[in-house]
This record gives C-alpha cells, structure tokens and sequence, in this order.
C-alpha cells in the first residue's frame, strides 16, 4: 500500500473514530439518541414536507390578512395540517386585534410628468377621500431630517421620506427605516402636511411597494400613510430635483374594523418523560395581503411544522415539542402576545424557544441566550448544525424572532437560527413574495436545522434553564 | 535593459507599429479618419449624454404609448433634444395606427381558494362587462395544444394558455411564445371560450404581467386577451392541478378609439459630399403604458441620438447620418411602415440602417446583410468595435431591428449590432421598465459601437450597398 493512502486511511479512521468517541463522551445524550439525531437531520434533508406544506398554504389558501376570509381558511388548513400529521394535540387559543382593511391604492404624478406611481397603504392608514388627495410634494432625505424640520415646515403638502435601507446578510438595514414606516405619518402631520409617502423598506431592484404597520398618534390629525417603490421613489426624486413644484395624487381606500379576532394554532408532539416541559418553535400563520406570504412567514410554518414532524419520527420526545403558529404578527404581534397572557403560569415550562421568521434562505449561524450552565449542551447542538453550514456565534445573546419579543420578560431560553436574509427585503410586504422565490434545497437545510435544535432540546438529559 | 523587458518594448513597438500599418493601409479610409474613429469611440465611452437623454426622456415624459398625452410630449421631447444637440435638419413625419386606451385591469381567482392575480390587458383587448367576466378555467401548454383541441372544447370557459419561453442571449424564445399572445384570443373563441389569458411572454421571476400586442379576427367573436405574471400562472396552474374546478373573475376597461396619429421625429447631420446618402439608426420613440419604456425602447432612442452627435464631433461626415425615432412601433410598426411609404422614391439612398430596440445590455456581436463588395468594409468596421467587446459573426444576414422590417423590400444594406438579451424579457412590456434597469457603463458601449458604425458607414471612401 502506498503511504500516502495509508497515511490518509489511517486520518479517516482516526477522524470517525473521533467522532464516535465525542458521542459516546456525550453528557447529555446517549449514543444512540446522537446516532438518531444525524439520521433525523438526513431525513429532513430528503424530505420535501415543508415545501409541501408551504406551496399548500401559499396556493390553496393565498394571503391570509388577519381578520380575512383568508386568515379564516389558513387557520382550518393549519389545524387540518397538524391532525393529518399525526401530532398528539393540536389546539387554538384566540387573539384579538385592531382589524384593517385594504380596498384599494393608486397614485400618480400629476404635474410637471403625468405617470403612474406604484404605492401601497401602510397597514392602518385611513382613506384619502374618494378621488384622492392631491398636493405639492416636500422631500425629505430622513425622518430625522423631518422632525429637525420647522413646524409648518410641510403645510398642506405631502411629505416624502426619500431614505433607501441598506442590504445586510442580518438584515440591520430595517431597524433605522422602519421608524419613518411606523411613525412618518405622524411626524408629517405634526409640520403640517397632508398626505404621507415613504420609500418603500426595501432592498429591491423591482417596481414593487412594501407595505407594513404604521400608527397614528392621539392627538396629531390622521393623514394617509403610504410607500412607494424604490424606482418610483427614484423618479420622484429625480422630478423634484428639476426645481418646478411636483404634485402627486395619492388614492388610498381602507378602513379600520375595530376588533378582530383570529387564532394560534398550536401542535405539539407530546413528551414521554416531562410532559410539561416544551420546547417551542413556530413561525407567524397571518401574512399581508399583497402577496401570498410565502418568505413571510410561509416558509416559518412549514420548516417548524416540518421539523418538529421529522425530529419525532423516531420516537417521541422526553420533553414536549409544541409548534406555535402564531396570529396576526403583522399587526403588531397580537397573537404572541394573547399567547404569552394566556399561558402565562406555564411560560416557564419552555425549555427552549425559536421562530423562524426571516424568510427561506440558508440557515447560517446558530445561538443561544440561556443560563451558563446550559452552554455545553449549546455547543453540543451547534456541532451537530456544522454539517450544515451552520456557524456557532456563542455569544449566548440570541433574540429569537419577533413572536417571541413578548416572551423576553419571561427570561425563557431563547435560541436564533438566523437565515441569511441579504434578500429579504426584496420581497418583504410586497406582491412578489410567492411560492417561486422559495428555493426548496435551502429550505430542507433550515428543516434540518430546527430538527436538529427541536430532537435535542427535547430530548437532553438536563433540561436547559434561561438566564 | 532587463532582456525580457527589452523583448517585452519590441512586442509592444511592433504591436503599435501594426496597428498604425493596419490604419495606413486602408482601402476606404484614411489614417486620420481612422484615428478619429478612435477617438469618438473613446469619446463615447466617457461620455453620459445617452443616460442624460433616457433620464430625461423616462422621468420628464415617462410612459408614452401611442396616441396618449405622453406620446404627443414625445415627440415634442424628441424635436427639442435634437435641436438642442445641434442637428442639421430636424423634422417630423405623420403616422397613424389604430388607437387602443387602457383603462384598468385587474382579475382574481374566485374558487377555491381566492387571491387576486397580476394581470394585464394585450394591446388591443376589449373590455369586459363592468364586473368582469367569471367562468371556470381551461388549461392548455400551448398554443399549438388549443389549435388542435376539439371545436367547443372550451366552451363557455376562460382558456389559459401556460407556455413559458426560455432565456436566451439572442432572445430566441420570444418567437415561439409569441404566437399565444397576437393570437391567443382568436383561438380561444374559435374553441368556444368566453376569455382568454395566458402567461405572460416573460422570463421574469417577479410578480409582472407583460402586455403587449394582440389582434382579432374578423367573424370570430372578439374575447377579452390579457396575460398573467409568471408566478400567477404557476399558482393557477397548481390550483388547475388539484382536480377540482378552478373559475377566476377577469376584469378589463379598455378601449379602441379609431385611427391615431403621431410622429416620426428624425433628427440629421448633414453629410457633406454626398447629402443624400445616408445612414439610419434610430430607436423607437412610443413604449408600452404600464413602466416608463427605459429600456424599451428609451435606450434604443437615446444610444443612437447620442452616437450620431458623438460621430460627428470631429466634422461633418461625408454622408448624411439620421436618426429616426419611430412611432407607434408597439402597435404595429407604424411609424415605419409611414416612414417607408413617404420616403420610398429615396430609400435607396440609405448606406447603412441599424435599429437599437433590444434594451440596454452589452453589445456582443455585430453583422450586415449587404452586397459582397461591401463585407471588406464591414471587416473594417468590425475590427474597429473588436476592442469594445464586439464579436464579428460575418454570417451577413443581419435583420436590423423591427422597424426595419418594412424597409426589407428594398434590399438596403441593414446592420445588427446585437445586445446581450438575456434578461430583456424579465422587463420587456412590463411596469418594472424603468430608468434603474438600464447600466450606464454598458449603455455607453452601446453608444461607442454605433458611433464607430454611423462615423465609418457614412465616411468611407465608398458607399456600401445592399444585396
């Protein structure tokens, strides 16, 4: 035998040795369960289960705006999902919300270069009258740069907010745009103005609006809130930048209806030995309307739905694994937070929580936000996730998605497993996010992740405590 | 000296030496016209006037479909860009087509499972009733499946046709999806159908749906013709394939308003020997109505305007060089067909034609279709776009562009100078035409290649003919 090939053999032996012996030196699982542990993250690897379940959700149902006949129908479908599935319980638990409605949406240029805008209401926005508000248009490069504004500084114009987000693999370009989207058109209103247009929250290189929460302010006069797409917002800029006064229209039909009410709808996978303990994973069942919410959060439900299918195929867990699929996110976390309320005396009882909600892409870091004496069963599970391209940050400050923000004061065991979200807000809120911007390779990969997260967690000799 | 590097001086003094000898012995040139045919070249490519002019023309005007407000600002856009210029002659020569105005559009699926569609009119739809037009969806892969179904096979149906066209560079997929959009609706009815949608002629992965022209035929009942975007199409085509009976609601406002007129808008440096002869380049100057035509065909119109006055920066030529901005190309090629019938005693006094109406990407290849006496020429003039990336294809069955379709009868020598087309029908027709899609560096490629095209065509010691 040659001694290269030997010398190589006798690495590879030496390597799979190795791993055997970290298995077997495991103090928190047993050979066996680490043997299972691989075959589930095969298995999910394999499996098409959650592209199945998502191009149901996204096709037979289609948007399901909280308080919608599509909202309705996503909640038998995901209740029907979890039965057909086999989990042990699946349940509802209502939340409530302030309902919304969209009707309609138009907007043009209407001096010097008549054209059409593509715009959006942002969700909460009231009605512009029947045939729109028309008005000269103020640019402003910021929401910082309108509040340093004089007051009266926009009166009786529309005010445009011209920021354009950042792209980041973390997505760190929303949290200094969103604010104009949540607040802008109160900040508008408060300088005088009539009317409120932003560029879109968004990365995108196509015609599309974002759509996404806003609010009013008691006190400060309502005025429509709206978004336009970037290469509208571009064309705006561009006219305004010529000197002569812009005028636009803005048409926006909608209505708020109150209170709504929608439902989690919630499957778990029973444990054997701590019935109580759970660890929860889940993503958001409501979307926007204007797509059919397949990064958002489509794909969320179905990784977790499916995860937590594969991660107990070989049996049932010690600890339970309960999916939560929450409501009305969209609007401002309702059903988290109904959740949270509803289960409060038992919030304790998670042993580890995760939301997948950023989308479809590939799962590239892996951490915790959990109590110290946890952290070598961390490690344990991120260097199962290795294999899957899966970094461990170990900075053991994860948040853990949006749904569960309300569950933070609870100090639960929070874990991240963060997409790569460089495209995200390409699609985000928008039209364009359908079934064809999910690549089902990238999925399985996320499935197996959580899968891995879920049996492990799960299944752990100690349970893990939060901090 | 270094021996290599000495080596190395010689390579590059014989080099340089060669080029000038290949300059020097031309038969159709001299050494100082080739040298200024370098320097415009380079000229062209540090040069932004074709993106002042596409900016200018897609925000100040923006959408400008035939017989609209924005076609007629066009033409006066165009007259006063090419005074502004410097063009010799400016002038505009009517044309009339049938006029055909969008009101609105919109559709959705009704059962089973509701959510609206992207949908467009095709050029030429009638309306349907005020509510739009409801029935259950037929599905065909092509059209060449719907022409061979039975007669009544879609009896009181909405026939959907689901061919995809394929990516290509030199977009040959567009001819056979094509066919399904000018004759989809006439088909359709012919088999009993009561609409008619296709997807979209698109290799898009967003959410648009492509317009674009259609006809109908005279004895068979006219239904409505509209297509879908690529992910609409998908979504019903999965609805199709549940098995249960998919109706969606299909709502147009449109209307044909008889005959329209607009204008050629011609733009010419005056040759100096032989006024007469001329070269044509040219774009056309109307685009479709829902993006603002940046890359159909504002780049068409801006490449050539701006090549013309950048060939002419070092003198007058010798011949004639005309830019012809065409109307109302969308619905038919009006404004050529106009072009012809009134210059037909002089079309053969065209040395060189050459179209740009394929978008804005890299120019990859060039080509003639003229008598042989002429292809050393051509050689010439291929060797001088070499260095920009250019490709000699020397097949000499070059077409030239759509508006040059009408002038084929005459034999003219026509030249293509072929853009890269890979992503042109991810935009083609659609509201996601706008002024961002369009590269400045390669749109100022475009502008160096018929500059060295316009300058030695309309300078050579002899003129080229055609075939």
């Amino acid at each position: 035998m040659n001694k290269k090939i030997t010398s190589l053999l006798s690495g590879l032996i030496f390597a799979a040795l190795s791993v055997n012996t970290a298995h077997a030196q495991s103090d928190n699982f047993s050979a066996q369960q680490l043997t299972q542990v691989s075959e589930i993250k095969q298995q999910a690897l394999d499996s098409d289960l959650a592209w199945d379940l998502v191009e149901s959700l996204t096709t037979e149902v289609g948007p399901r705006m909280p308080g919608t006949p599509g909202d309705k129908a996503a909640v038998a479908w995901a209740v029907a999902k979890f039965k057909h599935l086999g989990f042990d319980k699946v349940w509802t638990e209502p939340a409530t919300f302030p309902k919304w409605i969209r009707y309609s949406e138009s907007a043009a240029i209407i001096s010097p270069a008549p054209q059409p805008m593509h715009i959006t209401a942002l969700g909460n926005s009231i009605s512009t009258p029947k045939n729109g508000i028309e008005a000269q248009v103020i640019e402003f490069d910021s929401l910082a740069e309108l509040e340093n504004a004089p007051n009266n500084a926009a009166q009786g114009k529309i005010v445009f907010i011209n920021y354009k987000m950042d792209r980041h693999r973390d997505g760190n370009g929303y949290g200094p745009a969103v604010q104009a989207r949540r607040s802008g058109a109160v900040v508008a209103a408060q300088k005088g103005a009539v009317g409120y247009v932003m560029r879109s929250v968004s990365t995108a290189y196509h015609r599309f609006a974002h759509t996404g929460g806003s609010h009013y302010k008691e006190g400060v006069t309502k005025i429509v809130s709206s978004a336009i797409s970037n290469a509208d917002a571009d064309q705006l800029h561009r006219l305004v930048a010529l000197g002569k006064p812009v005028t636009i229209n803005i048409n926006v039909q909608a209505k708020s209806m109150g209170e709504g009410t929608s439902y989690n709808v919630i499957g778990e996978m029973t444990g054997t030995e701590f019935p109580d303990q759970y660890v929860l994973i889940g993503g958001h069942l409501d979307s926007w309307d204007l797509g059919t919410g397949a990064l958002d959060d489509g794909a969320g439900v179905a990784i977790t739905m499916a995860a937590a299918k594969i991660a107990t195929s070989k049996g049932k867990p010690k600890r339970s694994i309960r999916v939560v699929l929450f409501a009305a996110e969209e609007f401002g976390l309702w059903g988290s937070k109904a959740y949270v309320k509803a289960n409060q005396q038992t919030i304790s009882n998670i042993v580890a929580a995760a939301e997948s909600d950023f989308g479809a892409d590939k799962i590239w870091a892996f951490d915790s936000n959990v109590h110290a004496s946890a952290l070598p069963l961390v490690s344990e599970i991120a260097a199962m996730m290795a294999s899957l391209g899966v970094e461990h940050l170990a900075k053991n400050n994860a948040r853990g998605g949006p749904d569960l923000i309300p569950f933070r004061q609870f100090n639960i065991p929070a874990f991240g497993l963060s997409q790569d979200g460089t495209d995200y807000f390409d699609y985000h809120h928008t039209a364009d996010d359908t079934l064809d911007k999910i690549d089902p390779k990238k999925l399985r990969q996320n499935v197996a992740s959580y899968a891995v997260f879920a049996y492990m967690a799960a299944n752990a000799k100690t349970r893990i405590l939060g901090k």
